[in-house]
């Protein structure tokens, strides 16, 4: 409400009930639960190609990804890939299941990856200096931005041709129930 | 800082260069980003007896659920599985792979769930009221706290004796890597 703002200030501090440390700030008193995220991401495949980004945005400017980026509130970890996808590289997909769960706790990251068809023909997106599509051969693995983009494609490579391989998800058309 | 706190007071703004609307402090300026949360749990089995807790807490308190909670930073989501066991039924668990990965987005949460084999003799810890070794055809149904439990179940039961079931996590040392 007031048009002048106080700086933010936090610090660390146990809230009543809880038993561990939380950020709370010492001007108005919220408590920033600070929770990982979960990166959500997609190996996808046109033919024997794999899908490739060069990030236009830190961190790790100009070096390879795999289409992935934040899960957002109100959307399912597969609309969350499918939405990065589509920004990054213009890409529309078929989801083809569950490829990998990766923790990164150093930076309070939880990464997703699914497998997936790449139905069109890919262009750049804003944050991305241009995409391609590899061959194995072809990857740049000394430009790859991440190690988790390395292990994603390496399990890829791993499970390829796999067809048992099946963790579950959602039953049908209970993406939005509450309990 | 001042002891005095201003009450907290979040508006919907658009933060410069976002895409979306965030809530943002019109006290100190901070800008919450509020992602969807992760909700590890696990189906432990003792025998065919699969573990399970009476909620001590709402919500639906009373009610029964897997050993499950909210992912914590510094901590692999296997970790947390284990972390929750323990706090909610003093349970030592092997954990033996991952069985499912559910998003409920009117919630905010992923939920992630492992097989495990509970290894102990469990009891209830201050969030359970109690815990039981069910056998499947003791499970309270009408009485679990939510639909994610149940669907665990299911999906527990649908893929036991599997073994070609194989999502991947990290590989083995780099729980703790930047990149």
């Amino acid at each position: 409400m007031s048009a002048e703002r106080v700086p933010i200030s936090f610090k660390d501090e146990v809230p009543a009930g809880e038993d561990r440390l939380r950020r709370v700030c010492q001007t108005c008193g919220f408590v920033d639960y600070v929770n990982p995220r979960i990166v959500t991401g997609v190996v996808a495949l046109q033919g024997d190609r794999i899908l490739l980004c060069r990030r236009a945005i830190d961190p790790r400017k100009g070096f390879w990804t795999l289409p992935a980026g934040f899960l957002e509130l109100g959307e399912s970890v597969e609309q969350g890939a499918v939405r990065e996808a589509q920004e990054e590289a213009g890409a529309e997909l078929e989801l083809e299941g569950l490829l990998a769960v990766y923790s990164i706790p150093r930076i309070g990251q939880v990464q997703i990856f699914y497998r997936a068809r790449l139905l069109n023909t890919p262009k750049a997106g804003t944050e991305s200096l241009e995409v391609m599509l590899a061959r194995w051969d072809d990857i740049p693995w000394k430009d790859l931005a991440f190690s988790s983009v390395r292990w994603a494609l390496e399990h890829h490579r791993a499970s390829e041709g796999q067809t048992a391989f099946a963790p579950f998800s959602n039953p049908p058309g209970t993406d939005q129930l509450t309990r």
